[in-house]
């Protein structure tokens, strides 16, 4: 068999959050690669035979280097093993994807990628709340709260992120929410916008805190990143069903 | 049992790029209420015992009055059905869900939705494009193309949909795209910026066509919403494998 790796989104977290297409290739695979974030229960769908390679990336702590990881997939899929990669929420999404697929198609790799549900489409479900609606929010959009070295990112779209009609969502923010709302608020955005906090989307302890940006700014003040990951949405959000 | 409905996502077309939860809910139903964009193949999930109610909302073509559908779905909840209103991509993203989500909690009936792979992931990973990159994709946002008249929806945060630094998504962008660029290069949007219009999304007609913002408007000049659905990407889309 070609050397070959099967990038795999594992949803946001509850194992019957995953596709069949990843089940499929979870329950194929000879080697699975995971961070914390997409640890269990996706890896509950592993066959007998993986092995499950914990590769140590974990928000708030120092992450491995990625290009060691990147020499680690090369490194599997050259053994001719089906190799699986696993990704929290969808793939595409903040999940430093393209760093490996690079990897893969600089040493003649061939990969996949199998989509999942985004965590922020699982949050926004679990609360009951549409991210787009016809006249109120015609345009959702995701950001990353903190860069690599878990500030607030240099060079955001300040106008962007303060449009009233649409509905925000903030990966990796816990830490850096009170700094970024400081800057929305300074640069107009409502304090009353509506503001959701939502941990540990779909798992047993997953917890949803409604507040409004300016309130969620003060209770997330002096944050760490743990303990749980966390999503945080903000905009004209519907009242929903929790 | 007490009335209630399950809003589920039946992702973006494929039947192995469903959750097990959407598999599993789809199995149980008694009627399942769904339209042209979220029929078959995900359809074939369902039990023997189930009602198909086809309610033939359909891209370019005249929709049945939403508060006829919402009637729909009480009448059929109250019967205590097992009901499922299924939903293309994600349920959330563009699925006009608070309008049948607040008719149901005006009836007193229940609700839970299921999200789903979106259409918007399952075409970047077809095309192996990652819709965040960590320097040059800090943000991704998705957008209607289209209101419901069919026009370029008023009230768009243009600068919004010029950053550079960002992937945008269109949806139910074929028919309006060529207006919609010239208003973006007007504003200050490369015309050599990477595009993407990724039709048929996961299925076996899928028809991935690279080309620049300027080059597919052109292309697209007169172009009807049919014949099949399409998205359009643009930004600074990464190479991608295909």
């Amino acid at each position: 068999m070609s050397p070959f790796v099967s990038f795999v989104s594992s949803g946001p977290g509850a194992p019957d959050l995953v596709t069949l297409r990843a089940v499929e290739r979870l329950g194929a695979a000879d080697v699975i690669l995971f961070d914390d974030l997409s640890a269990s229960p996706a890896l509950a769908h592993a066959g007998p035979q993986a092995e499950l390679v914990a590769v140590g990336k974990r928000a708030g702590k120092p992450a491995p280097r990625q290009d060691h990881l990147s020499r680690l997939l090369v490194d599997h899929a050259r053994t001719g093993a089906r190799v699986v990669r696993l990704k929290s929420g969808d793939a595409g999404l903040f999940g430093r994807l393209e760093e490996e697929t690079t990897a893969l198609a600089a040493a003649g790799i061939g990969y996949e990628i199998v989509p999942g549900v985004p965590s922020a489409c699982a949050a926004a479900a679990a609360a009951g709340i549409p991210l787009t609606r016809r006249l109120t929010a015609r345009r959702v959009q995701f950001v990353t709260g903190a860069d690599v070295t878990g500030s607030v990112p240099e060079g955001l779209d300040w106008a962007a992120l303060c449009d009233p009609q649409t509905t925000t969502v903030v990966y990796m923010g816990r830490r850096t929410f009170a700094a970024l709302a400081r800057t929305l608020l300074a640069r107009g955005l409502p304090p009353d916008t509506p503001a959701l906090l939502a941990e540990s989307v779909s798992l047993p302890d997953q917890v949803l805190t409604r507040a409004t940006v300016a309130s969620l700014a003060r209770s997330l003040e002096g944050a760490s990143a743990q303990p749980a990951p966390a999503l945080i949405l903000y905009g004209p959000l519907a009242e929903g069903s929790s």
